[in-house]
């Protein structure tokens, strides 16, 4: 690598709101970002909720002078919705569905349909490697009573893993997409701990958009405004996030969203808006990788971070296994009412009310089957990651038995007691 | 690292046959087992089939002291069952759940239900960087009609892809497990090639064990007898694999099988036979990365094996098509037979008839639509496998239009021809 050597990346985000039937004015405005794109010529434009993969395919024709490279996400029963538009050639491609996705009795909500993912491309821009991530997370549908946190903390962690072990080859890691978390949320915070990921916004001297870096926000019409009630400026949960590792350095020297509408006015593009990143590479062969040099104090933030998704998993696991439990007793309670009404029917009592009630009490029974099943498999999936969360901190208690730092001690002194 | 840096690893492999109310003289077996690993002293135990996390539980306890550090994989209902046993301290856990599984309505076949994974562990073992990774692919129950080929081909490139992305900053890769794969099957080529991994039954020159190192023998009198008809001799689907990358070397001095048999006579340990592993790893600086050397002639048996694979899925894909269209139709037919019964009611014919089959046909039409969303996740999971297939090829493609190999062009012109 040249001592000179410097690289600028343009890169583009956007949810796009693309729900077949559902969103407004979508082909519309399909065909504004696919004109917008090929004017702007970005490095990179990663896209969520493109949910047909019709949608793409028109994408991938128009964008194909200007973006060579493509990748669609398949997953699940809808699909991912993440794809991926790149004037660089794509030289490897993996994608990892979260574990746990919402439920598939919420079907108002729709998450656990989608099989929501997280996609990795892997390019070599000039003998740099980058790797780029995109993704999506479940959905906060209530920020006061959100039964689905314990999900999307597991999903946070399932992508920092993610990324953490696939990304220890990389020069420069990027991850794009729709946290569906705002900065301060645990699972945002463990993401960037575990990473060492920076978030664009926070770094860039020049950003131009909505304050706070907002990127639901009133002004946008086709934003569902009851939605919004309890944040009237707005809320920030699309991410350009990024890092380098040793030898090279990377600062976002501008971040620019739309602002309610689209990049040149008029309609936006979608309910979300859209991020404009321009980072830029350099060659630091001195630059030390920050993971290698933090301290006991540096590993504070880290610590107290687990430890709080160690317990908000404890809450979900509960949760999942009183759900479970319940479907237990309701299994029991069926089966007593098919013994029941075998028993009817053979005393030749209520034959007919016996034999009307027989089917829906054997869907009773299976239905409750399945949800003892869902919710045994749901328990099971926050327990792997409450172990894993557990992992990483008993290395951080043998780390700290070699330190003094007396905060640290205190901090994984509580950890263990919960233990 | 020192030039004479070399490091003996001794490594053990088993499929428990862990399955409670089911496995015969199980509690026993799991007593021998731990006390074998105890005499041994292994550096590492993988374990496959700990279907109860109460066995682990009780081996953890017996081996807490050779084998200080222990990790059970959680997955899916009843568990991916598997299980690590280390000397050394585990420095990070990750896991990946297979996308594509079996069936849940094969309910005697049950893999559905154990969420199926590959988990890695991290080793750092004197400087050298150790990526130990188990797993157990779905079960084979019919050579001649093997519904799940497409489903164990996609977890064999998962399984591929998960250790290629994740094992680039690795010095030592190893690979234990139970494939349910024959060495020449197509998954297994496919395994082989795409990540370079090396088969210690075929690489070392001391082998102590059953002809064609066999590991479901006739002998073994807990192997169904019926089972292993079309095999009489007996069949491998237990691997130890390993590759070293740049600047270290990698070989198996020694492997040896239990031979029908517990490890000093007796009663076996499980229906598989137990692999025992010694590997050597030498600083090797002058050592090449092989998938860097490999010209395009070394290229050929993955290409080769990657079209295999892809035409596979497309067989898969297609199948799951076709049941996710039959799903289809029987929801056509029953909504249209619930038409018709509510008309029958309105008219007061038939009336009792009608009621009573009212809530079954509401059960069928419920059934049809948990069938057509499964088969089209199943479709859409072939699909970004194959997608993926598609990638590489691509890209071996482009790599091939500048080389002359004319077999190479033969075969990727195939391939073009069928996209």
């Amino acid at each position: 690598m040249k001592p000179n050597f410097s690289l600028r990346l343009r890169v583009f985000n956007l949810n796009c709101w693309g729900l077949p039937y559902v969103s407004k004015h979508r082909s519309d405005r399909m065909k504004r970002l696919g004109d917008f794109l090929n004017m702007e010529s970005f490095d990179l434009a990663l896209l969520e909720e493109v949910w047909s993969e019709q949608d793409f395919q028109c994408l991938k024709e128009k964008l194909s002078f200007t973006y060579p490279a493509a990748h669609y996400f398949r997953s699940g029963i809808i699909g991912s919705g993440l794809c991926v538009f790149s004037k660089h050639p794509i030289q490897e491609i993996i994608q990892h569905v979260y574990t746990l996705n919402g439920y598939p009795y919420m079907i108002h909500h729709g998450d656990w349909f989608c099989g929501k993912a997280v996609g990795l491309l892997v390019f070599h821009l000039s003998g740099l490697v980058l790797n780029a991530y995109v993704t999506h997370l479940h959905a906060e549908y209530s920020r006061q009573k959100d039964i689905y946190l314990a999900h999307r903390v597991a999903q946070a962690w399932e992508l920092a893993q993610f990324i953490h072990h696939t990304s220890k080859k990389a020069d420069v890691v990027l991850l794009c997409g729709d946290l569906n978390m705002h900065p301060k949320d645990l699972g945002c915070c463990l993401l960037r701990e575990w990473t060492g990921l920076h978030d664009a916004y926070l770094e860039t001297q020049d950003f131009k958009g909505f304050e706070e870096g907002y990127t639901m926000v009133p002004e946008n019409h086709y934003v569902s405004q009851k939605d919004l009630e309890p944040f009237p400026c707005g809320i920030r949960i699309d991410y350009v996030l990024y890092k380098a590792v040793s030898g090279f350095c990377i600062s976002c020297k501008s971040l620019k969203s739309t602002a309610g509408h689209g990049p040149y006015n008029g309609t936006p593009l979608s309910d979300h808006e859209a991020l404009m990143a321009t980072l830029c590479v350099r060659y630091s062969p001195l630059q030390q990788n920050p993971s290698f040099t933090y301290g006991p104090a540096g590993r504070l933030p880290l610590i107290s971070v687990l430890r709080e998704a160690w317990t908000e998993l404890g809450l979900g696991i509960a949760q999942a296994r009183w759900w479970a439990a319940f479907a237990g007793n309701v299994i029991g309670v069926g089966l007593l009412l098919l013994v029941l009404l075998c028993f009817l029917v053979a005393e030749e009592r209520a034959r007919e009310v016996a034999i009307l009630l027989w089917t829906p009490n054997v869907g009773l029974v299976l239905g409750a089957g399945a949800v003892y099943l869902f919710h045994t498999q749901e328990a099971r999936g926050l327990c792997r990651v409450q172990t894993e969360l557990q992992h990483v901190l008993g290395r951080e208690r043998e780390a700290q038995d070699l330190s003094s730092e007396p905060q640290l001690a205190l901090l994984l002194g509580q950890e263990r007691g919960q233990n």
